[in-house]
């Protein structure tokens, strides 16, 4: 079975082609600069197939990059597969699904709708991903097609988890609470993690760290997300490479009067200048810290410290909130590559059961278990797949 | 030695007659409404000695307010003292020292400056309590004074925990960073801590919980303050009586937007509106919580719930920062009186060594070890004593 898994920006659009059945991905690609000028990236993973990189390709719309996307698949020389009979289904990612969605779904014309009302609450991503829904079903179809949300495996959060200590209006009728996101990844690297240890995952109290540019921690206790370190948005948490967290209202309101910000301004700063990159005035991107660092910039290091303090709290409290832990799980660009920031975060956590094998930890990428063979908490590299979660998500509702 | 401890506020002023070197309460008392008609409460500690509830006392200023608590002292009837001469010392409570004030110090034109520069960080409170500076001083010239700052104990922090992951000029230029309140209350416990548990509090790990209708949680390693849940201001951290705590910007844009509030309706919402009362909807006080809960009202106990859940939260976090933790003090209104609330933040934590002792725990407003003898945590009960601590450094600085 393949699955054509898509994930649509409001100007770009990711795919992948899998067979969620033996989890083989046969081609992956990036349609870029949708509405502007149009470059097209394609990548087939089956030996003597050429490989296309920001060609250009008319794109006015959404439905010409699709289009592009078909072709190459099926294409005579270097496609993947021979028509388009072999794409069983399409599988989209979608940001918010609101407490509407608490799992992935066959899209139909009323889950459409559903998806429509939660725009409000991700006004630059849900409506893209609509867009990119509609083209699909244009172009194919037929086609069986689901919707994978980022927030659906979190609202298993119990309402201790969820709410905001705001008065209750605001989640009545504005709908404020927290939803989470990264939900995908967190399922995936969770369910593996299971495996990787043969225990089933009904048994296991996991956390879950998702570091990247977008960072979060997810609390899983026998496989339900029970708290995450996102909230309302995706802005909330641990600070990021441009993100500031959680953060004192206080400060809002003193920087905006002190330095005559709108609220919007306000915000492009705190979702766009601050994190990693604002602390260290360098880069969001964790390699040029480590290496400015060595430079001798101090800025750099306090900035990696104060994201590697942050993860380690909210292990710690998350920890605390189930109850114990069985496993930590790093993933994602920053979790799944740094064998340092890996290190320095798990360091300290022997008084509840952590003990890090700093040989085996020496790794990247690979799914490999970190911690020492007499740690009483396991630690797990494990890379994230999200598309291969999308497909595998697809498979399940529509076989 | 006996010091008049004062605590101004912009039309109140509390003050205790306390001898440090016995821990012996004279007198306290309370003026209020001062700048409107004048109210005064006079409450002698020693029997036969009348007290005063309410009475009209005209107070325009500070002054008349600082001469009633004077002429009370004294009085030949229902004073504690002889005359002015036996008060040694003016303690003064201030709330922000902003990162010139690491420890008490004794007040002087230089000091008066330096506190005034702090204002722009605390507007409501520091021009507050400098009046009452001043309004001493005008009165008691000649008498040694102290200043005790609120955020002082907070000092110690290391910037990984102090500084927000925001442009590094907003820390540089506006003094942005987390200040930590509370401090002479958690200094005053976690001492106390140390020579319950017959322990040098140079080696032990203390998580300090000053739960109140504000309220704030202090990680104190070696003595010394290394995090804490107030930031920048005291709307930071738990969520509170009223106040939200830390928050995910988005939301602010978000309710901003929908409801065209200004930053200032905003904040207002967020610390006065909020919290448990927000939540609840019914009263911002524990108590009231804990009985609408008995009668069923639902989210009464959610707000509880939420409550304990955010400080059992950082009860871990903090464990985590340190390494470890060898004790745990309960303190202020909810920490000495709610054998419940305790109970529930504790439990669970068994992982990291916490076990309580349900029997111990029976109790309010005493000094006592509430874990279990085989607990290799130690929690313990301690009522807070700020008036006390103001003494003592206010002594230790004089002699």
């Amino acid at each position: 079975m393949n699955v054509l898994v898509i994930n649509a920006g409001s100007s770009s659009l990711k795919y992948q082609l899998l067979n969620p059945e033996t989890g083989d991905l046969l081609a992956k690609g990036l349609c870029e600069r949708i509405g502007i000028d149009g470059k097209f990236t394609y990548k087939p993973q089956i030996e003597d197939k050429a490989k296309l990189d920001a060609v250009d390709v008319a794109m006015p719309t959404h439905n010409e990059a699709i289009k592009a996307v078909l072709d190459a698949l099926v294409d005579p020389k270097n496609g993947v597969i021979g028509s388009m009979k072999e794409i069983d289904a399409v599988g989209h990612r979608v940001v918010h699904g609101g407490e509407k969605f608490a799992k992935s779904v066959v899209i139909n014309d009323e889950v459409m709708k559903a998806i429509e009302e939660c725009n409000p609450l991700a006004p630059l991503h849900n409506p893209a991903n609509i867009i990119g829904i509609k083209a699909c079903q244009a172009l194919m179809p037929g086609v069986p097609m689901v919707a994978v949300f980022d927030t659906a495996f979190h609202q298993t959060m119990p309402p201790v988890a969820y709410m905001y200590a705001l008065p209750y209006e605001y989640y009545e009728n504005d709908k404020v609470r927290r939803y989470g996101f990264h939900g995908t990844s967190h399922k995936y690297v969770s369910q593996r993690a299971a495996e990787m240890l043969g225990t089933p995952i009904e048994k296991l109290k996991i956390i879950s760290c998702h570091l990247g540019n977008g960072s979060s921690v997810t609390a899983v206790d026998g496989g339900k997300s029970v708290d995450t370190s996102m909230g309302f948005t995706p802005l909330a948490g641990v600070l990021m490479g441009t993100r500031a967290g959680d953060l004192d209202a206080g400060i809002i309101q003193y920087l905006m009067e002190r330095h005559g910000y709108t609220i919007e301004e306000m915000l492009t700063i705190l979702n766009k200048k601050s994190g990693v990159q604002g602390i260290s005035g360098i880069s969001s991107d964790f390699r040029d810290l480590e290496s400015a660092f060595k430079d001798g910039i101090e800025r750099a290091g306090l900035a990696v410290d104060m994201f590697n303090y942050g993860v380690k709290k909210l292990i710690g409290s998350y920890a605390a909130a189930m109850g114990g832990v069985d496993a930590i799980i790093f993933t994602a660009g920053v979790g799944e590559n740094s064998v340092s920031q890996r290190m320095a975060i798990a360091s300290g956590l022997q008084f509840m059961g952590v003990k890090m094998d700093p040989e085996a930890n020496k790794i990247r990428g690979r799914e490999v278990v970190i911690s020492a063979p007499d740690s009483k908490v396991k630690v797990l590299l494990i890379p994230t797949n999200e598309e291969l979660m999308i497909a595998l998500d697809t498979m399940n509702l529509v076989k």
